[in-house]
């Protein structure tokens, strides 16, 4: 899915941050694309991209109007998640940066299968900052999420966390769907072993509470991909503003 | 992620469904693995898993007892799926099985990279249907979902799909979180190079509904997995119940 591109230059710039689009583009846009009011765009101009929203003028006198908006969410996800085998912990950071993330903390737990050498951190936290930012260029963010080095999860009380904290455990109770909750939250997920029973009493004792994704057992990648894209939704992403 | 498993064998069935467990078990399981009224597990019998839930007797006084449950979503997810190259479709039929999906209708786009013809469906169902069980074994289901056969976005008229249908477009009004919602649901995900105006129109005329699943571009098959998941969440997944 990529959003539609719009060539700015033919058209009348109104203020810093607005287009007044021409009859053949704005023609184009509503008949051909069936493109309605609040609708999301990509404005190019030359060595520029703008994400814009689609604006109706009063009375639809001056036309079409594309605005520049700011993309990124109000709130903000912290992700703890279990250290996996390279292929799989590679896949769950692009695809939990498409979902929203905003920090990723990897944490070695005792049954993470992966396991890493202090040496070893210096090269893995570059491919990973790689991974992150080609992912945050793709899914079209103006930021990339910030990747921390790993940790145990003995040390997560030292990381400074929002106060609302969950951790996915399946069998736990659902988590309940809201819209409009905190602006700041963290999400733990475990490794392909699971937590222990060590580490998720560190965990409660931090005030995680435990909640369920479903009544599947979903693999780690799955499980954080879901567990951001849940949260971030129901922070500023599907609200109306 | 995996349920916790207990061995039934040394507890006391009472009834059909329920097992009054043994006080050293209860005792693990509430003390050592900090496990609560409601959570989830696999009950053990020879040759025999179940899944159970974990309830309180009346005052405590016969023990923890774990009763059978039906691990079945009372909703159904439908998802129409813009077929995608081998690895990438591949991926989203694993995790969409994880996060409940029902129904699977690979739908053969315009813009689809990925293209097949009439004599390659056989091995390709076969391998899907491969695929999907081996998912479902995996993340504890009882019934795989259905894959139906590729079809052309014009045929989707004819699917006899829910009242409720769903389209995933980037830029699109947000889809707004509710818990308890329609009991069957179809969601559309787009292939790599998103809808043609005519296939957004096809699905328009047919009731699709356009919505965002957040501001950032997403890949297809993780735009499937939050597309799925979120919708089952919205059923019965994440209801009290």
């Amino acid at each position: 899915m990529s959003l539609p591109r719009v060539r700015l230059e033919s058209s009348i710039p109104e203020g810093d941050s607005a287009w007044i689009l021409d009859p053949e583009e704005s023609h184009h846009l509503v008949t051909v694309r069936r493109c309605r009011e609040g609708d999301l765009f990509e404005g190019l101009l030359p060595g520029r991209k703008l994400l814009m929203r689609l604006e109706l003028a009063p009375g639809f006198s001056k036309g079409i109007v594309l605005r520049e908006t700011p993309e990124e969410r109000k709130g903000k996800v912290w992700l703890l998640a279990g250290l996996l085998k390279g292929e799989a912990f590679d896949r769950l950071l692009a695809q939990t940066v498409e979902v929203g993330v905003s920090v990723i903390v990897p944490l070695t737990c005792s049954r993470s299968v992966a396991s890493i050498t202090p040496e070893r951190i210096p090269p893995r936290m570059k491919r990973w900052e790689r991974i992150v930012m080609e992912a945050t260029k793709q899914c079209g963010r103006a930021h990339s999420p910030e990747i921390r080095e790993p940790l145990p999860v003995s040390s997560v009380p030292s990381l400074g966390l929002p106060s609302h904290r969950f951790v996915a455990a399946t069998g736990s109770a659902p988590l309940v769907l809201a819209s409009k909750v905190q602006d700041e939250v963290a999400v733990a997920v475990g490794p392909e072993g699971d937590w222990t029973a060590e580490e998720l009493e560190i965990l409660g004792k931090e005030g995680f509470q435990r909640v369920s994704l479903g009544p599947n057992v979903m693999r780690s990648p799955t499980a954080a991909v879901v567990a951001v894209a849940v949260f971030s939704m129901m922070m500023t992403g599907l609200s109306d503003d």
